[in-house]
């Protein structure tokens, strides 16, 4: 009886523009509409929005805190992991997933990228970093042009 | 709109005495019978056998995993959280939980006792461990008499 | 070329009573005198002690910090490695060391000590913990009557 | 009586390419003549070659491992931090520094320097990562044409 369910981090800034918001909503709400559970750093900003958009279709969600109290997530968190660890929780947030879907975000978020990446989590973009190494392009970043294309895409690469 | 939703954590050893296993899935069956989600380290043991009772009466069971993987989970845990931390994963098993019941357990569980003690999260105590400091005996493992005791007195000492 | 260096940590509360310091210190100097590093968490109390102790002699002292800076470590701390992930790193602390001198201490002592004996690292106890599990006492901490026998004891148990 | 003593990380994959090792070691000499202390991940390819420069002028090198053993540490390492928490180390890595020096490197290298970077703490890059935000360059790692550059920025960024 292997477990089945699925899950798929949305990262992104606590900080975070009138258009990252309304994009992370739309994927969280994209996400609970296919079942699948959502995993997030559980702060404000981005993570706040995934949240509150897959509350509103009824979906599961998951914040891996970096904090000692459960009290620091936000209001649309329904498991809250206190990890007392600070941002070395970001591994915990991407390997915790089967994907991860970035919008915007800062540094924090890049350093998220990289985790999943030498992970080989697939990392699917919504308006976030890309990058070159050496003077040439990395594409591992898959980019979406919007909410459903980027979970879309993300259930695709999933493994079986 | 904050979180109202009970986490209480079960720790013992990957390795138990039938009799700890049998302690073990009565209390996750109370927990669950209570509507109180389940935190555990995600191993096996006193772990699934938790997991495994609260399954039985369709609790929710979260397994904080030490490694890279959410296959090394037991087949009862329902979110596996992926740390890859090691055992310093088990700060984040009592910081996610409002109260914790120990049950037998080796070191790793001393581990987590001290932690939650550390952090003023209470510990009720099943067959486990007893302390003593400089000849001094420290009676702030709760001691309980049955998987229904631990879980009452576990529940009266959540915060509100 | 393998390394030579030879690690021990002493842990220990950071509030800590006279007689505490005292060993500590004496703990320290001891060390310095047979050329062993020094690694503690960094803070005060007796990890202050310890390095004050280490220093005096011209001993090499770590203090694996829990916080996010330098500034938090005691003065006498020449490495201080910052981990930001709270008193996860105690993990860190007694798995940088082959053997462990645990003087006094509460639960984050406590913890400590757990995680050692978890990792078959030896802990010698001075007017620390004593365990019992299941009415049965565990000796596993290692009694030292002062600090010169800690230290003979502890490079004893070193494993080649 | 405050540390004086400076701490600088040089970061990059523990597969590299010859001149990537090359740069490396020539970057672990000049630390080590400016009686700066060195921290790595402790592992191969630019981890190793750097702490063999450093070595190689009586230079002061420390390791923060991933895992459980100060055996995987390469044998130039004389400090070897043994953490157990996997690639969650790589905070401490670079928190353990004041100013980072990315030398190539993959992905583990690109988390690096995130957490850097969301820590203020400066990045000089050679023949590293280029990062882009939203079709926008983001010149936060700071771009050296060779060794002894990029310890003379590195220096010059320390904050007194």
């Amino acid at each position: 009886m292997r477990n089945k369910n699925r899950f798929i981090a949305v990262i992104g800034g606590s900080q975070a523009s009138p258009k990252e918001i309304g994009l992370a909503e739309e994927v969280g709400r994209e996400l609970a509409k296919r079942g699948v559970f959502l995993v997030c750093g559980g702060l404000g900003g981005v993570m706040e929005a995934a949240c509150r958009g897959a509350s509103s279709e009824g979906g599961l969600t998951i914040g891996i805190l970096p904090g000692e109290n459960r009290r620091e997530a936000n209001d649309y968190v329904q498991i809250p992991i206190v990890t007392g660890i600070g941002y070395a929780r970001n591994v915990a947030v991407v390997k915790s997933a089967q994907a991860v879907i970035a919008i915007g975000g800062s540094y924090g978020t890049l350093s998220e990228i990289g985790h999943a990446l030498q992970n080989g989590i697939p990392v699917i973009g919504l308006n976030t970093w890309a990058l070159s190494r050496n003077g040439n392009p990395d594409n591992s970043i898959i980019t979406a042009q919007n909410p459903v294309e980027a979970v879309n895409k993300a259930l695709e690469l999933i493994e079986d």
